[in-house]
């Protein structure tokens, strides 16, 4: 794994390589997708099925609706560990997720002003969740509770069915969270479908979920006629370590992010050069036993990096300019760092909290921004599945003592219809 | 204005149509505005500069920003009675957007773990404020103010100099904001050069700000490099009117909306076959004496509609359907209905909250989901500036009670890096 000085020359150049790490590279797939997107607008299920055929592999001759039958005899499949597991998961990811819930409020004044801000679920949420080798029932987990504490009644899954069958865990987790409508669908088709509908399912007003490069694309393409939660990229972790953190720790904690994808960044900040080459072997020392060694070897090689710094300081002021997804906070004292961290997804405190759990069942979102999007993108939460309305409401009172500032505003910006609207109220009796 | 009657024949056809009605149509500009994003990201400011004698149609000799002194100067030259309306909405919006300000918080498990959601500002926020006509001081407190209360420390604001002039009310509110970054830059180059930065102009994390087309379609392009607000298209009102309410300042309400754009849409919604012709004729004889009737005019002809419905239960049902951005209650006991409006921008309640209160200085923002995008967009707000980070702390006690259950997850989920970080604590003394 490379090792990098802050003292180095050329520092900073490689610094804004790796702050430039996301580059999600669209143009390339969005000929493709328009056309998906084109045709499932056009033609509806006619076109749909087609797209299956042949990016999914099986040909759709019944409908494409996953039955509530197939959810519960997986789910009774499974053996009791998992059961447990996943339903600690969710009883967690869900009592996290029940602190974001916000709450309607109104303010009053004097003057007879009254304002305020309604808090109401979208009506239809279509989550998205990738098949074959990636599909996680945690990822459906983690975008099905926050839609599910934010109230919204209709939930819609997708998922592709490779060669026509669909995950086993998934479908079980499915019943679990009492998912009622689930369909066959993958990709950029998934989503074109959700967005705007078929003759046979009915459009979303939000769409969530993690996917490759054309589910990347499609969500942009249809964002502005739909929400979406964020454009995610490859996972990321960035460790803060001091002297007192374990050097094989933090190698297995850097691999779990490597072991996801090629393009998967690891990053290791730290002030000591000791530690950093002990991190380094302990790397080499595991890579071999890993299942995913090919993928997570890539990575490591080719997109992660440790560097050291002259301080703790250093190393946070390089981890707010990096932004990462995950950080974790390796530290005997953690929370003295807390509030200089700007910007990342989710901060793991000590010697005690991999990156995992909260992978898991921690119970914060396991969805977070990738490529230096902490910067403005925040996790997946019960706020992608609600909007705010404002309030607004006066009196003769309120009207008399704010018309007139209303009408002056209204004249400067040559909008006559405005101020007529305000001087009929105040000249009511 | 059309009449239409919920129990027509074609009724449905006809609701579909204007629930329908925004179709901001992308893919004509989609080329020239990706070209602009393309110069400026290849060329920086030589391809700025050029773009802005092409479009702005004056030469850049000097620097593009905007100088303390003429922001102050400006605001000296206004009248008083402006210079007081300008600082009460200041105050106004300051204070209903302070109220949205979100809180860090941590919660406490017995087993020692600690969940936590952490609120932080965006480091540098770029205002778009339109230019030439539609050059108003209310967007740049609707969007200045949000950013100012987040406490994003850099705040740039963007507006076009049509032939080398930027509108002086703008400049005078600029100065009561204490903006320190502003650049006359306009249209899409000056969202291109928000999202991407130039030598001499640095990037942004989040863009906000109305616009026409070339904005909206540059908005969405760069969507995911930096945030954004929402796609706005025009203006919209809707009003639900009992016969409590007072036809001609219906009339008037609908065509302040109908003035701001002849792609503008105004809905009335009433049960009464008699207030409807009522309002109708009051419109066709204000329309004459508004300085802007001509945009008035197309926008009511093309784009509104006054529907008749059965009762008002109904007229709420029209309405969340068309999920307007500006929403009247104008019936006596408006309240009542509050709870079962779904989707709406901003709810003005009452016989005496005209929607231009809205606009200026009643607090809330004036920037809205427009074209049904209340079904998942809100208003802008101080959230649009914020991002969330979700904290994670275990400690031995915590790890032991739930890491089994992760590793089980993990092991089901084929990650064998993750399984390992959570074991390697687990069997730590």
């Amino acid at each position: 794994m490379q090792i990098l000085h802050s003292n180095d020359e050329n520092f900073k150049e490689k610094l804004d390589q790796l702050i430039n790490r996301s580059n999600v590279d669209m143009a390339g797939v969005m000929p493709v997708v328009n056309e998906i997107i084109k045709s499932i607008r056009a033609r509806g299920d006619a076109a749909l099925k087609e797209q299956i055929a042949q990016f999914d592999g099986w040909e759709v001759n019944d409908n494409l609706a996953i039955s509530q039958d197939e959810m519960k005899t997986a789910y009774e499949n499974i053996n009791n560990e998992l059961k447990d597991a996943l339903n600690l998961a969710y009883t967690r990811i869900k009592n996290y997720h029940e602190k974001q819930l916000e709450k309607t409020w109104l303010s009053f004044e004097n003057n007879g002003v009254v304002l305020g801000q309604k808090i109401t679920p979208v009506d239809r949420a279509g989550l998205y969740i990738p098949g074959g080798k990636a599909a996680y029932p945690s990822s459906l987990l983690m975008n099905a509770v926050p839609a599910l504490v934010a109230g919204v009644e209709q939930i819609v899954v997708c998922t592709p069915a490779i060669g026509g069958k669909v995950n086993e865990l998934l479908l079980a987790t499915m019943h679990l969270l009492g998912i009622k409508q689930a369909y066959k669908i993958g990709g950029a088709s998934a989503v074109a479908t959700m967005a705007y509908g078929t003759q046979s399912i009915k459009k979303v007003d939000v769409i969530t979920g993690p996917g490759n490069i054309y589910v990347a694309t499609a969500k942009k393409l249809v964002f502005g006629d739909v929400n979406i939660d964020m454009i995610a990229g490859p996972s990321e972790i960035g460790i803060i370590a001091d002297e007192s953190a374990n050097a094989k720790h933090i190698a297995v904690d850097l691999l779990s992010q490597a072991e996801h994808d090629e393009l998967a960044s690891s990053f290791l900040l730290t002030t000591s050069k000791e530690f950093a080459v002990a991190v380094s072997d302990e790397i080499d020392a595991i890579l071999p036993s890993l299942q995913r060694e090919k993928i997570a070897r890539a990575s490591i090689e080719n997109k992660s990096a440790i560097i050291i710094a002259n301080d703790i300081d250093e190393c946070v002021e390089i981890m707010n300019a990096l932004s990462v997804e995950h950080l974790e906070l390796a530290c005997d004292n953690p929370y003295e760092y807390l509030g200089k961290i700007k910007h990342a997804g989710a901060i793991f405190l000590g010697h005690y909290t991999p990156e995992a759990m909260g992978d898991y069942l921690a119970g914060p979102n396991h969805t977070l921004p990738t490529g230096a999007s902490a910067r403005f993108f925040s996790p997946l939460g019960v706020m992608n599945f609600i909007k705010r309305t404002s309030i607004i409401s006066m009196n003769k009172q309120a009207i008399n003592e704010l018309g007139d500032a209303c009408m002056a505003l209204a004249r400067a910006e040559g909008l006559g219809a405005h101020e007529l609207s305000v001087k009929l109220r105040k000249s009511m009796d």
